[in-house]
């Protein structure tokens, strides 16, 4: 095996950690909480079969790679919670080491490639990572829709910080966003989420 | 909402449930059970990576896609382990009423088009089918050994019988299955494989 192919299968080990990253949402029926490369798959799969909802045409291979590896960080930095104030504060330090170390793991060229994939996904300037990061609000949102918001309750939540976030949907998707609203107005008026 | 997007909404909520399938590949670290979107995620990230050992010019996105969504059907049918018998006897059975049950959750043109990628995977006849089948022998191979053959010696698996389906790697690409003989002939000098 030549040094490219073995530095290839490293990484392609390394990331197996990431199914042990465990999040705060929970699965379907109560189940478990979700860990970061089940979420990643269930974002792929949810933005090819509603990439037509895109407010912009978007390569969908790059959405799905981009869902597939956003999270790989975590591995290192841990998941931060959308509503943990101090985790958000240190989480682009702690992620950024993370990026180095593990993307190190890959030759050259796909380490540049991946680490490119990433910054792009983070800075939300594209149509692809706005549609991306609008999967990574709506797929937590529709499993915690079908737990009666048991998420945003067992944390306390407001209906303010969940608009704040969710927000940002409509800069990928209006029309997904229209959906959003209309989950969290039914959650707010069933009390899973205080105003 | 319309009807579309309920249907796409309600299929996005039900493949949820793969995240229970589990199958008899541990993870590494000698942990848990790996679930069948772990596997599809892993699959398909390392497709990504690895798509320069692909025999034939492949399109990428699509074997992506097809490693995301080809143990969808296991959702109904179970995970049939590689090396039973009796279970891949029935394995066809379960499997096309489950495609049929879960497909049909889709608009008719995403169902056409899921069970059209299924059924490309299993037939093994395109270019696409064959680099996604070897991701799917390669990935739990990666893993086994990095737990020292722990899968194999807890069913007690021949080398024969290892051989026959690690061996359809090589019809996806010739690199891929020179690495799986590596590592086979390794185990089996370890005793972790019987001859």
């Amino acid at each position: 095996m030549n040094e490219r192919m073995e530095k290839q299968l490293a990484f392609s080990l390394e990331i197996d950690k990431m199914k042990n990253v465990f999040r705060q949402t929970h699965l379907s029926n109560n189940g478990r909480n979700e860990n970061d490369a089940e979420h990643s798959w269930h974002m792929a799969v949810m933005a090819y079969l509603l990439r037509e909802y895109a407010n912009e045409e978007v390569d969908i291979a790059k959405v799905m790679l981009m869902c597939l590896i956003h999270d790989i960080v975590e591995i290192d930095a841990g998941d931060t919670y959308a509503y943990d104030t101090e985790g958000l504060q240190t989480q682009k330090t702690r992620e950024d080491a993370a990026k180095e170390r593990i993307f190190s793991l890959l030759p050259e060229d796909q380490k540049n490639e991946f680490t490119a994939l990433f910054d792009e996904f983070e800075a939300y300037e594209t149509a692809e990572s706005r549609f991306a990061h609008a999967m990574d609000n709506f797929q937590p949102l529709m499993l915690n829709n079908s737990n009666d918001g048991g998420d945003w309750r067992a944390h306390d939540v407001t209906a303010e910080q969940v608009y704040k976030r969710q927000g940002k949907t409509k800069l990928g998707s209006e029309k997904l966003f229209e959906v959003t609203d209309q989950i969290l107005q039914d959650n707010i008026r069933r009390g899973n989420l205080r105003k």
